[in-house]
């Protein structure tokens, strides 16, 4: 049974693709790069995509930048604080249809080998002013993808499965120990410093540093930082 | 009122833009390039950007070929019939996931751009084959932006406007025609020539052709060839 793994290199895919294992999938890994600040990113989806033993790795730029609309394609600074759109409450880290963009291109390699389910390591509390990691978003690009896929039209529809959806930072932390994950070779920092290290003041270094201390587990790379 | 034109350089995406003009948007073009054997549709789509006057065009590259899938991703002659997949009706030159990927980006382009519209020239009747031409998909792509998108949670929903759904090929000309359309500036060949000439023998051509004898319009591009 077969699935498609949007792998990014951060912790959240890396352990949806391990939950998603663990129930049987065999894993096809997509690592798309869509005009972010670092490439170091790529590297840990590398090593994350082999710590899972997928079956392929593919790795697709897509130039998002192109379009401008987020503080993640520019060449600004990432805001330290998670700012909101006042009107909205959406963060300026959100990347416009950013999701959408990955499902689809999830959804087309899937049709290729034919997937059964797309794996996203999306979760609703950590980002839950982003309107594309919310159930109901999930719910309805299930539906598309009924109506889109040839496999859809012969009566095999592709599922979305979002086993973090529900989960906080920790327990997802919790989960990838419990399935023996390396978080070594995992890098969530938007602005890395030019030696790789994370800046440990960012947005998603700090949900990290959080999400590690409520779980009551050592950071890895904070073990190898301070040994 | 802005709207994202998916416009490829054939003669819908173009009748399908020229539609949204007359009806009051603002165009902004959006063409992308997924790995098609030949570059002359990019050619064709820029000159038929600046014959509907958008505001920006972009060109965007996503490798779809580098998942297969396709006769018309791959290295491949196409096929000179529409050959069907038996179980599924599906023609062999279906990409798979095209036209969902096309949407998404579309999307994101429209957000940024605070679009109330996708304009895509895609048409029911020519590709009735394939799953992501029909009316029931692009209305699921609907409610999935609706819930994608900054544009949604606002309450600005976004449409997906496709002029051309339930038109036929010579009914899109006779449209085209009466907007005052230059098709001499569209490419619709699968498998052009060294010198750029449609080949007039695959599906696309034939269809094409098809289209403007019922139409009972000279193709400008056969009537350049002749003269």
């Amino acid at each position: 049974m077969n699935a498609v793994v949007l792998l990014s290199g951060g912790l959240d895919s890396y352990t949806a693709g391990a939950v998603a294992r663990a129930e049987g999938y065999e894993l096809y890994a997509l690592t798309i790069r869509y005009g972010q600040l670092h490439a170091r990113e790529l590297d840990a989806a590398r090593g994350v995509a082999r710590a899972l033993g997928v079956i392929l790795q593919r790795e697709l730029h897509v130039d998002l930048a192109a379009f401008g609309g987020s503080s993640l394609l520019g060449d600004g600074e990432i805001p330290r604080d998670r700012l909101l759109d006042e009107a909205s409450g959406i963060p300026s880290t959100y990347v416009p249809a950013r999701n959408t963009v990955f499902l689809s291109l999830a959804l087309a390699w899937a049709e290729v080998v034919s997937a059964r389910a797309i794996v996203i390591g999306v979760n609703a509390l950590d980002y839950s002013g982003y309107p594309d990691c919310r159930p109901e978003y999930l719910a309805a690009f299930e539906r598309l993808a009924a109506l889109a896929t040839r496999a859809g039209v012969e009566g095999r529809p592709l599922s979305v499965f979002a086993p973090l959806l529900h989960l906080s930072k920790a327990e997802i932390i919790q989960r990838g120990v419990a399935l023996g994950l390396d978080y070594g070779l995992t890098h969530s920092c938007y602005q890395p410093g030019t030696d790789g290290r994370p800046c440990r003041q960012c947005d998603s270094c700090r949900l990290r540093a959080r999400g590690f201390r409520e779980a009551g587990v050592m950071d890895p790379i904070e073990a190898r930082a301070t040994s």
